[in-house]
């Protein structure tokens, strides 16, 4: 691609002021909880004691006697929704059990699985309300774990679920949701033929994203049939399909505006309290706002799924990997839809492995219903084949990284689900930990080292942009992607290195649902990638009509004209061409009206999702042996963003990836008791790291360019999870002498290794 | 123009209920006063109690002092800004002078004149912080008239000021702002060859526009530079740039968002608290909301001029015009810019005449500075020239409409002011009115019968629109122009013909300035026309791509599918094409992300202002001989829409113009008092019809494709309020037999008439 190679950019690569960031910094920016309306009602949602029960009745007759109480909701005022599927972000987002998770009908699958709901004239008497209302339940035993659900004994969550899947499973109902399988070659051969064989069991607990900004809505239900929805999402399009779609609307009635929003991660991707607000809106002709407690977001949105990964790799002596097996059990919540196909399809992909069997079990048990968490099941998956590697390495002698490079994918090679890599950055980034100080850096005592790689498919997706210069030469972008982690930023980046004008010069607009064109969700590490690319066509159709515009005034041919540095130039002018010099942007816009009027332009896209990006993290661990509380000491960060957009916003990604990483390996987990109801649903209780717990973190940024894309960018926003969980596991096995196969490293656990090794 | 008149359209044409109408009914609209934001002011402005004075001093000190004021502002606090000329809907926006008029700087020169302002934590502390203000003035003797300001000694109001203009002025400064002179053929010999001649004096009063909603609006300047409006406005766009040129800011730091608009008819078409509100969130760091009284909007905004017209007219005995003279004395307020220029342009131009000399003066006077209102200057102008063709009837025997119809313009004839016209509908018009039972109808005692014609340009002007469709089949569309006049429902109606749907599955969007591409203000009935030309183009590119994909699932060549029904077709087809059924809208928008991703598309236009519209109005008066007051009894608007897009608005543009000239004609009128104190500033004083003052106004709506829109569409909003002065002129001068000169036709003025007949 020479045009990747050849540029020299002028705009992307800076790093200018976020356009986002005084109005943030000022407490101006308005989030999911921020905007109210005149006669605006409140909404509360009244949520089940039990993880497992069935309604028997519910009376709202005194709680609807409470003054300022001015309507209450169950299931039977919502549409009776039939199984289907929408959308494409949230994995497995059946329709009918997406209606059930949002109020419960019939049969609670949680402890927080939403029953009811009231709307009244505050948030207090609201929840006042909730309280007043009488549910009787028949408890039924809960499944809470993956090998309860998969006991032949187990209780059933949903007695007539068909089971998906590739592969034959047992007659009759299970907990079994969707069944997996990806085989190739031999694998029996394989690991007849090995020299080496390394395995384990490997267990992860649910950990939840923990966004700082809690679930929030304001619905607002007119007589006409209209519905404007303002609140907190990665994606206002998927709001807007999903609402009507539960409630059984017309999407065309349906307009979302989305806030911003402090943090996703994955876990707004889907809805939870929307529907509920629209609906006590059209029962009450009134604005209804509806905000999460910390612990609602803990309990009753979507975690990531708690895993059991049984694995084994066997290599020749010379380290070459040939034989690989796993089975990912992956707990769904009370719903089916984990992602377990992200795990199944990232396990192994890094490495050339002619031979291997991959089984995935996507299992109901009573949680939450869990939702994407930044590259949903890879950590998981390379927490389970990153501590098998790193133990190759040490059972061969071989330098984990030079063992890796040997193995590592290259372009050209096949996935163990299917497609062919293209050009990717798997090596470099190895080369590049190779060649970092941090990798020959000596240690202290009680400190290990651990490495890990990870990498993350990056998504395409459908993505609108549309462009416009204004008279005094500035630009505007619009798009429709919320801005989770820099969108605005790069936007207008790229907008103005296609104008070649200053990024100040540029406008990013993010837009609502009715204002902007299609965009999917923001997410799966797509929009720089994708949205960007529509920006980047759109830009380049603006840059045509501007030099279409230069062509008028200077009576030529269209060929004549070029843009360059922001102006347009008269291509091979003769000696009486002197009247011709380069029109600059704020020139030709500054005549726009006289030229045929205003300059717009609108580009869609729809890419392949081929740009994956790899990462490599070295992580120092100082382990107490007396306590046994590890701390991290140093940690780096090398991953091929393809193309840095906006260098600083990559960093922070990479940090924010590594950061989210090292407290679900260190500290994080659901809590639950044996009754299934949730112990730690508070960040006083569920412990996730703060700035205190870390050291500043180290990134480097690879650039191998993306030949899908014209500038090389791939996704950034969530290869940098993937391998915090083994490289700290590694790092506390290089400390301690101990290999770790269940997450989080708690002292306690820790301790207890340290204990076996000493025995 | 085939497309126009053997096109079938299904949705253009239709009643359907208006988008907006619902919120608007139910008080759920947003208008300039009704946004809020947190920590914001409030802001007042202190305003001048003399007609022209100089500002010796300003002492804020005590003011400043009053608790809750947070901030207090004079023309020392604004950039002095240069003359200069800023966009071009505002006629003749010196942004030198619109600064001053925002603020008044050494001089104040209207009473009204905005002196100071002041931001407070209320309004009513603000105003009352104002009342604190010490200004020291010098009176200086107001100029209240138009024979006062050209009087050789009138005070000058403007001493600096070089007057404009094609026709030879005086030496030395004078109130002249600016001479127009537009001569054709000979008019002496004209007069000369001419068996009959009329002539008169004619004056009108300064009227208002009279909205009903205040100008109102809330500025946040940021930290960052960054600045948002919110106002009610014709034009987002204009208070944007306007702003920034009176504040000098980068228009690329201030974003506007248009409110719903209580009315406007012009006097929202420049700005007047928007830079003060602007400049006090500067220097407060909040944002500050202001919002007129009543009473300042009738001192402090913009009126249609005060007009003295000397006109004569000759005509052959046969009725063939032959000769006219026009002398046009605009009253532009204290700072130049009236509509004396589209008087000059209007006066004769309906009429074949061969020998023409229209003079005209915009003359500076101690007034509010005056801004269009519905079709500026032509209704004045209207008043003279029908006036005396309805003397010319009378004098030679004629029927007025046979006498109009004798001297018509046509496609072809050359206007006064240089273009040859296009295909009009006036003759047409004329026709139709003959042939109204209206017109036959007897007429009952004291009743009278005026008939009067009216013609406006309708702009053209830059225009964006951006269409696409979603998923589930149904479109939005998007443009920059504030629904004053039903703008919301004719785009949509434009989408839905476009893309053969109903109009019910589109979604029209009103954009802040950065959410939608560049339009120029809503006004001179341009928006239906020209912004309707971006929409239809940006849809059939819609189209097009549609057909696209069904070429791409169908595999066959694009040229081979047809669009028709809301459905692509295969042209064509053979018979194993069976499986090629129609493919509806909804059909392939789902399949959207499969062919290519979403379909989105923008336009932009600049087209010609080329598409005239006639009107004539027959009104029938009943005038009581004993107290002279005048009712207006049956009322008939016939004019040419050349397409109605959307009958019923189309119908209220008619009825609504002709209700406002009425006004105009019968009871609206500035008094100013010796003092140039204005006397009646609110509507007890100053006497707008209302609905039981006027009869229901019947229309018939006349089509004449304009040849420059697909559609045929021309504008429609002003032309209705050009005829009624002389309609009703005409009809008291039947009732009467009196030729009343002047305006408004009050009882004592009527009864002098009726008394001098008597005489």
């Amino acid at each position: 691609m020479s045009e990747q190679t050849d540029r020299k950019f002028k705009q992307v690569g800076t790093r200018p002021i976020r356009p986002d960031g005084v109005d943030k910094v000022t407490g101006r920016a308005r989030y999911g909880a921020d905007a109210s309306l005149p006669r605006m009602l409140h909404g509360a949602v009244l949520r089940s004691p039990y993880a497992h029960a069935r309604i028997v009745s519910i009376d709202t007759s005194k709680a609807s006697e409470l003054p300022g109480v001015k309507a209450i909701l169950t299931a039977d005022d919502l549409p009776q929704v039939e199984t289907g599927w929408v959308g494409d972000i949230a994995y497995g987002s059946d329709l009918g059990e997406m209606a059930a998770n949002i109020m419960a009908r019939r049969k609670v699958l949680y402890h927080g699985h939403a029953v009811a709901a009231v709307s009244a004239t505050s948030d207090e008497r609201a929840r006042e309300a909730c309280e007043m209302i009488e549910v009787e339940y028949e408890p039924l035993e809960p499944v809470l774990s993956i090998d309860h659900a998969l006991a032949p004994d187990a209780p059933i969550l949903h007695e007539h679920q068909a089971p998906m899947g590739d592969a034959p499973l047992p007659e009759g109902p299970t907990n079994i949701a969707r069944h997996l399988l990806d085989e190739g070659g031999d694998v029996a051969r394989g690991f007849a033929e090995a020299d080496v064989i390394v395995e384990g069991v490997f267990e992860t607990p649910m950990t939840h994203q923990g966004y700082i900004e809690p679930h929030a809505c304001l619905a607002d239900a007119r007589e006409d049939g209209k519905v404007e929805i303002w609140c907190s999402t990665q994606g206002p399009f998927m709001v807007k399909e999903y609402t009507a779609a539960v409630l059984q609307y017309d999407p065309n009635d349906i307009k979302v505006v989305p806030s911003e929003i402090g943090g996703g991660f994955g876990g707004k991707t889907t809805i939870y309290l929307e529907p509920i607000a629209v609906a006590l809106s059209r029962k009450t002709g009134r604005p209804v706002k509806m905000v999460m407690t910390r612990e609602e977001v803990f309990r009753a949105t979507g975690p990531a799924s708690g895993t059991k990964i049984g694995m084994k790799l066997g290599a020749r002596s010379d380290g070459t990997l040939i034989a690989g097996e796993a089975r990912f059990d992956f707990e769904a919540g009370a719903y089916r839809g984990s992602a377990v196909t992200a795990a199944v399809m990232t396990a192994f992909s890094a490495y050339r492995l002619p031979n291997f069997r991959i089984e995935g079990f996507d299992i109901v048990v009573n949680k939450p219903k869990v939702a994407p968490y930044r590259a949903p099941g890879a950590p998981n998956a390379a927490f389970a084949a990153e501590s098998l590697i790193d133990d190759l390495a040490r059972t061969l002698g071989r330098d984990p990284i030079e063992l890796r490079l040997q193995n590592a994918s290259r372009e050209g090679d096949r996935t163990t689900y299917g497609p062919v890599f293209g050009r990717i950055g798997f090596s470099e980034t190895l080369e590049t930990a190779r060649a970092h100080p941090h990798w020959k850096a000596p240690l202290g005592k009680h400190q290990g080292r651990g490495i890990a790689s990870g990498w993350w498919f990056n998504a395409g997706m459908q993505s609108s942009a549309t462009v416009s210069v204004d008279e005094d030469g500035s630009a505007v972008v619009r798009t429709g992607n919320p801005d989770i982690g820099g969108s605005r930023a790069s936007m207008a980046l790229m907008t103005a290195e296609e104008l070649a004008i200053p990024v100040e010069r540029v406008r990013p607009v993010v837009g609502d649902t009715d204002s902007v064109g299609y965009c999917d969700t923001t997410g799966g590490s797509r929009t720089t990638y994708a949205t960007g690319l529509a920006v980047i066509e759109a830009t380049r159709q603006v840059v045509a009509d501007l030099r279409a515009r230069a062509a008028t005034i200077w009576d030529v041919e269209l060929d004549a004209v070029a843009w360059r540095e922001g102006a347009a130039v008269l291509l091979n002018g003769r000696s009486d061409d002197s009247d011709k010099t380069p029109l600059p942007l704020e020139e030709l816009t500054r005549q726009m009206r006289l030229t045929g009027g205003p300059i717009i332009a609108s580009a869609s896209v729809n890419p392949p999702a081929a740009a994956p990006a790899f990462g490599i993290h070295i992580c120092d661990v100082e382990v107490d042996p007396e306590t046994g509380v590890t701390r991290v000491v140093r940690y780096t960060v090398i991953q091929d963003a393809g193309k840095a957009i906006h260098p600083t916003y990559v960093e922070g990604q990479f940090q924010g990836g590594a950061a989210q990483g090292i407290g679900w390996a260190l500290n994080e987990e659901y809590l639950f008791d044996e009754q299934g109801r949730l112990e730690n649903a508070g960040f006083l209780d569920y412990r996730m790291p703060v700035a205190s717990d870390l050291p500043m973190i180290d990134t480097v940024i690879v650039e191998v360019p993306n030949p899908l894309h014209p500038y090389g960018v791939r996704g950034v926003g969530e290869t940098s999870i993937v391998p915090p969980l083994a490289a700290v596991a590694n790092a506390v096995r290089d400390a301690t002498g101990f290999r770790f196969h269940r997450l989080p490293l708690t002292p306690p656990r820790v301790l207890e290794g340290i204990e076996q090794v000493r025995r």
